[in-house]
């Protein structure tokens, strides 16, 4: 006999598919959900269907929007453009509410031991934007480990001979933790103190 | 302008609810389900609705079945009945594969603090199927707490007449913690050792 009944041991198994989350903890969300209102896990359910159904990628920038193209480049200053390898990047960023360009996901970086090439992140579109011209800089906000250094520098040969400044972001962000997990103070001061690449 | 999309912002305002999930972690879910396929989006948010629609109590013991009456009820000794607190008390000692009899779930236990007394929680029912006779042992499995103190107390009080016997799982439970939580070994010599009281 199983300890869960099958609706409850699926939904632990579901839960456990979340990063983080062992056998226990899904066990406890998988109670929790037990014990919602129906409305409440109605509620959760179509949260999840509606990330999936609405949520799609800005023409432009690849960030998450649910149009065409994102309210970030529908309104906001194209002339500096911050590339960031993941839209979790981006969102740390806007938290700061100071940095009023635009972004330019990559969705992934040059890492040759995971295969991944420059071809197979989103570098091609970003130098099609710099070729209409009006960008003045790019500020290249990866995250400060081997892969993502690899990427800025590949970026920073691209782009100089285009005459466009090409920044990143201060080292004051601790090398070895991620963008997304940057307290704000830090995070800010890396953007006052970017340098010319 | 939001930091999320509306989608995501919603998604991690549902993942909030969670116990002990915060505003990252809830984060780190939602972009989680951004990225799954559609198929594995589908099959979270129906494993979370199928568990709404489906769990019900058993009309015997009150745990979570998906029938009238649950598989344990139908099968198992229905000589010795171990009183918990809550179905996820019932799945940890289910877990351990030496418990043959089955179970009664109060659903709470007395805490005149919180205004839960003997009549808001499953004790009637208990009552109810001890007066059908063929009841021989009675293991109070609460949580080795104040309420779950005072519950085993008022149980053993009101079944000791009864001419059944009541026991009460030993204390090798750590004080404080939880049954859910307690680990195996310490949980099997709690019930090894079950004294009466």
């Amino acid at each position: 006999m199983d300890v869960f009944i099958e609706p409850i041991g699926r939904l632990i198994n579901e839960f456990s598919h979340l990063p983080g989350v062992g056998k226990k903890t899904a066990q406890r969300y998988a109670y929790k959900v037990v014990d919602m209102s129906e409305a409440e896990a109605n509620a959760f359910a179509e949260a999840i269907l509606n990330v999936k159904k609405k949520v799609r990628y800005c023409k432009i920038c690849g960030n998450f929007t649910e149009n065409d193209v994102c309210e970030i480049c529908k309104r906001r200053d194209p002339s500096v453009i911050c590339v960031v390898k993941e839209p979790r990047d981006a969102s740390a960023i806007e938290k700061l509410h100071e940095f009023k360009g635009v972004y330019h996901v990559l969705h992934g970086v040059i890492d040759p031991m995971e295969g991944v090439g420059p071809n197979d992140i989103r570098i091609r579109e970003l130098l099609a934007r710099l070729q209409q011209g009006n960008v003045k800089e790019v500020i290249i906000a990866t995250n400060p480990d081997v892969s993502g250094d690899a990427t800025a520098m590949y970026l920073a040969r691209l782009i100089n001979p285009l005459g466009v400044k090409v920044t990143r972001l201060a080292h004051g962000i601790p090398v070895g933790s991620e963008i997304e997990f940057t307290d704000d103070v830090t995070l800010s001061r890396a953007f006052a103190e970017r340098n010319a690449i």
